[in-house]
């Protein structure tokens, strides 16, 4: 599916030629509401955070071939579909400046039905897009997570669209919720799961973590018994496995306030080690806001990971531990009397020194984020403390961006190529 | 695709069991992030109209299967899954009237990874959704254009989407744009045309009218001649043939502001008359504001058809002609100085008598309309004349709607169900 706005968010890029930026490009969704030829068209003026690019200036991409604006006016073999953008190309020496963008554009066509005098119509559209470098090579991994997108996926977004927009963003793993995006789980067909690797292959992503729930009050009346827990966990293990992720992390019942995990957890855990060994899948516990390291939940993972001597039992870190700032909007109504701030919206700002003692019993970063402004200032994570200690620490693994502000469509879209720029500004100016 | 709101538009109906309305039903999109099993679903409280329904009360459909409250706590073997939506049947004799309803729901999960106390979590929404009545049988025939959902088209709708769309507000009809609804047009892949009629023979809708276009300023610097006209218009009446439309409506450019059609029209009528009556396809120029019917241009067009005593040579007639207030908001920006209120814009308010005359040249009526309230009563549109007008003289044609309002996502598929419970219940109630 393409992006209602018609400025596309999807494709917004510097151009490089010969080794040197020469120009930005982006997508443009035909406003019209039929596809036409393309001798039809009759040029777009850019706006481009003020400066003017007049109309007769940028290339038209359409159906794999660029265009002048006078060489579209003279063909006669080229349409502008409905269901395919334009790739719309200015030249800038030195492109644009990484971050957010205010882009307007103003699309001309010319119309039959309409008298002469008129018959040059316009179609005006502005939004901000982000302009994300490429990822820095080596050291930290850049992945994203299908749950940033919920809420778009089914509705404005397939699976395909997914990989697609990820890849787009160059980023290079995806991490998926079992229960949120395999077709008929927990048994997809075997048509689902070649499709699977089909996107695998043609978006060239690699797959990361595969979120799995261990529903302690699934049954009413009663609690789940470890053999159920490890039930669960082994379908989910050997389903990541069958799809090519790495690792799944169980979500586990609580218990407490302090979210103590749910007592089944160890022995669904054992019950499961040796079936993960065997997949070379590891098991991940997520360490999450209100839990945060120096918590007798966490250090009783890292003695199980210790004791057992196991490399297929390690922690996942949630960002969101490091917060600095109370959240105030988030992906869901909060229910409470509106005084007291919910436990898990309150910053925790676990101090790096923890993160770096844990770092060692660690396998994946889930990139937990609320909200990044036109400065790329991310207003809850201090991502200036957190980038540099994964990079002196030699962090070779993921940071998957995990979005969990409001759920107007499209926004997660737009808020994960911000973290994306940020995260890789800050990596690059290290 | 799933509709965003978490309330569906589609599926909103009420329920017959036994010739008794029994109560109404409505589709619920996942609102959580994951999937889950269905002993997790903890009720759902509706508030319909101000009358509140208890969260125990409903029953649910989830995977074909229908179950109460109780029977889904204790069910093993069901999910709901994140693109499957959920069906809601809440029982009440008498159902809901015909039109726009408000409702209201907070649907409850529990959630075994939040603190006992408050695992049991609540997600609300609320939304206006119509009670389309079901067809009345026999006279008029009721369908949807494609344009009506421009916008969503490609965006958030499949073509598959527009189908069950359609179907699901019991229309029969559909009438597409050819340049706006064929991929690859003009040159469809066989699967692609495969593929459009099993939908067609799945959602059990007829193709009505192909939108086509005869640009007699494709060129620049100079107009299409005849021959390419009619080269333009008879691919377009094989590729009608093909998927199954019996009419094709040429949209021809103008030449004055009065839209006097490009002189070409009538040759490249005459150079197709011989294949559209060898497809049994009718050629449909389009009456459409700001010209009347009491116009030199449809006056020319009924003695065209008069005089070639052709069959295969009709007028459409498009409802916007006979409105009778200023349109204010409209799918697309106006240019101009604000002052004046463009020409097409304008109620032009054609009398019935008018349109009595020329009911037996027409084949086809655009149902065109801007905007219905939620007492639907349209703002432009005087459905109370043109419904009798059509009975009385009667027309057992197709009234297909052509939403023309403004194109925030969504607002399409609610402004047609609106329209259709708007002239279904004028039917009913001659």
């Amino acid at each position: 599916m393409l992006e209602f706005p018609v400025i596309q968010g999807q494709g917004f890029r510097n151009v490089v030629e010969d080794g040197r930026v020469t120009g930005f490009s982006f997508r443009l969704r035909n406003p019209n509401y039929r596809g036409g030829p393309g001798s039809m068209l009759d040029g777009v003026e850019v706006v481009v955070d003020g400066e003017r690019i007049p109309d007769h200036v940028p290339l038209w991409t359409l159906q794999g071939r660029t265009f002048t604006l006078d060489e579209l006016r003279a063909s006669t073999d080229v349409r502008w579909q409905l269901d395919e953008p334009a790739t719309i190309t200015v030249p800038k020496p030195g492109g644009l400046s990484t971050g957010v963008h205010h882009i307007e554009v103003t699309i001309f066509l010319r119309r039959s039905y309409i008298p002469p005098l008129i018959a040059r119509t316009r179609f005006r559209a502005e939004a901000q897009r982000v302009i994300v470098p490429p990822a820095p090579e080596g050291g930290i991994k850049y992945g994203v997570s299908t749950y940033s997108y919920t809420g778009d996926v089914n509705t404005s977004m397939t699976l395909e669209d997914v990989f697609a927009e990820i890849a787009d963003l160059g980023a290079t793993g995806i991490e998926i919720l079992g229960e949120g995006n395999i077709a008929n789980y927990p048994s997809p067909d075997p048509a689902w799961v070649d499709a699977w690797h089909g996107l695998v292959q043609k978006y060239g992503l690699t797959p990361t973590n595969f979120g799995s729930w261990v529903d302690t009050t699934r049954y009413n009346g009663r609690d789940l018994t470890a053999e159920e827990g490890a039930e669960q966990l082994q379908l989910d293990l050997r389903l990541a496995k069958e799809l090519g992720f790495t690792s799944v992390r169980p979500k586990f019942g609580v218990i407490s306030w302090d979210l103590d995990p749910h007592p089944i957890w160890q022995e669904t855990v054992e019950r499961s080690l040796d079936l993960a060994a065997e997949l070379d899948v590891v098991i991940c516990p997520e360490i999450h806001t209100p839990t945060p390291i120096k918590h007798p939940v966490t250090q009783g993972y890292v003695e199980f990971i210790e004791k057992s001597g196991t490399e297929h039992f390690k922690l996942l870190i949630d960002t969101g531990i490091f917060n600095t700032e109370v959240i105030v909007d988030t992906s869901e109504e909060v229910d409470g009397d509106g005084e007291e701030i919910p436990p898990h919206l309150r910053p925790l700002a676990v101090p790096m020194s923890d993160f770096v003692e844990v770092l060692p019993y660690t396998h994946f970063i889930q990139a937990k984020f609320v909200e990044i402004d036109d400065d790329l200032h991310d207003l809850h994570v201090p991502w200036a403390q957190i980038i540099p200690t994964l990079l002196d620490n030699g962090w070779s693994g993921y940071l998957s961006s995990e979005y969990e502000g409001r759920r107007e469509p499209g926004r997660g879209r737009d808020q994960v190529r911000r973290q994306h720029a940020l995260i890789r500004s800050l990596v690059q100016g290290s």
